[in-house]
């Protein structure tokens, strides 16, 4: 998917709200783990109950893995659903991966050949060569770690180099890599001020946000400081709406769920733009 | 498996070698892919052949997700493998995985107790709550990317924070993590240069040591810095080994070089030791 896209499905939808698909078995309602595959099942009812307001779908790569062979399996069947009944829909493979060159191609050609994922989230430590065979694919998207929504976060990335803090080195030196327009990055919600600057440095670059909600970030501070003239925001929600109900009712729960927060931004679109 | 117990391994081989069983069907002999699980099939075969000059298998899970279901059922049967036939080896899942807390400990999970794994490499850039997840596992080691192998660890890992390279701050906040008595290190072979300075730092700590071989490391020079009074070192080999011949002396050609590695080694601990 292009860039253009995403962002023309965006202003259609007026949203910028991405889906978080990490599926805990101890969390979804009993009665799907009756089903052949509760995993599918369960992502299918939440794609199926959320599709119209969303713009993007984020499984996080860990939840799948812990259940194995069933669990890559539910990965497969769930982007393939994705892709097959909502080709507009912008994919992330939240895989946070990244090795030495030949082996990031491995990664790169797993995730946007193999599976199919629009883009793949990948951690900056090992440099350069660990992340350009990710942008070599054309249409596709790496959303590099830049300023994470956990705590651990202060440990190295807002440590200064010189006079600027790590992830700035982050944002600044990959915007020089080869093919740098296919990057977006992942900022925490949780670090609403620190959009402010980050703008600065990448100001049309897509954001991918998570930590609004259960992790505490805000909808309106991020937008205050982040929305670029492009929108530039995808926040993502997991747990807030995907768990919104644990009973038969979890689809339209998440509905609920994603459709409030729809309408929270496009209030908030309408009112800046 | 304790450290202790890889020591007595590594003295009673007089080898600290590690094979890394990163598997590309292109380089594989040809009559293997008639088989049912090539992959498979071309690990057992290396397995059988080198495990008596080995102390340590790692396979790289990019080459296992590069072939969908069909690589992680072959990694799986792998560490089974080796798990029921060889329990004294030391086996690496080289994932270089990293996430917030909850997610972390989906990964560690899966890889340490679903999978059965010794050990998993992981990247620091989140911090404290994205590592100390994979910590919390008894007789389980997490292998944290200190100063890697590759070009692009000149990026970011060597660029001073303060007085102190990001590496070596890497290294000196880590310890002080809980459980980081579970903690070793990813030290590339192309970099023994700082093999004395990380000594300083991680005097006990096993290092993990990829780049001998076909990515220009040197092995004396590696155990001149780097040998500690445990010895603390697992170099790593891969295509130098798996890929030795590409004919039906494949296996052969496999042990022929982990042996000449293993014969190096030997000579270098009874020079020191």
């Amino acid at each position: 998917m292009t860039t253009a896209n995403l962002i023309s499905e965006i202003k259609k939808k007026q949203s910028f709200l991405c889906v978080g698909l990490d599926v805990d078995l101890d969390k979804i309602p009993e009665f799907l783990l009756k089903e052949e595959d509760p995993i599918f099942s369960f992502n299918k009812a939440i794609i199926d109950a959320t599709h119209q307001y969303t713009v993007a779908y984020k499984p996080n790569t860990a939840f799948y893995e812990a259940y194995g062979l069933k669990g890559w399996k539910a990965l497969e069947k769930t982007i393939n659903y994705l892709n097959e009944n909502h080709p507009e829909i912008f994919t992330i493979a939240d895989a946070k991966r990244g090795d030495i060159g030949n082996t990031s191609s491995r990664y790169a050609k797993a995730f946007y050949e193999d599976l199919g994922f629009d883009s793949i989230t990948v951690a900056p430590y090992m440099g350069k060569d660990s992340v350009e065979p990710f942008l070599a694919f054309e249409n596709k998207h790496t959303i590099l770690l830049a300023l994470t929504s956990n705590e651990g976060a202060f440990d190295f990335q807002t440590k200064k180099i010189g006079e600027e803090e790590l992830y700035k080195q982050v944002l600044k030196t990959s915007k020089d890599w080869n093919n740098s327009e296919n990057l977006m990055y992942v900022v925490g919600a949780t670090k609403a001020e620190y959009f402010a600057e980050i703008r600065k440095i990448v100001p049309d670059s897509f954001l991918l946000v998570p930590g609004v909600g259960a992790q505490g970030g805000s909808l309106k501070e991020v937008c205050k400081y982040g929305l670029s003239s492009n929108i530039g925001l995808l926040v993502n929600s997991s747990r807030g709406i995907i768990y919104a109900s644990k009973n038969n009712d979890f689809a339209e729960a998440a509905a609920r769920e994603a459709k409030n927060m729809q309408l929270e931004m496009k209030a908030i679109l309408n009112g800046i733009h």
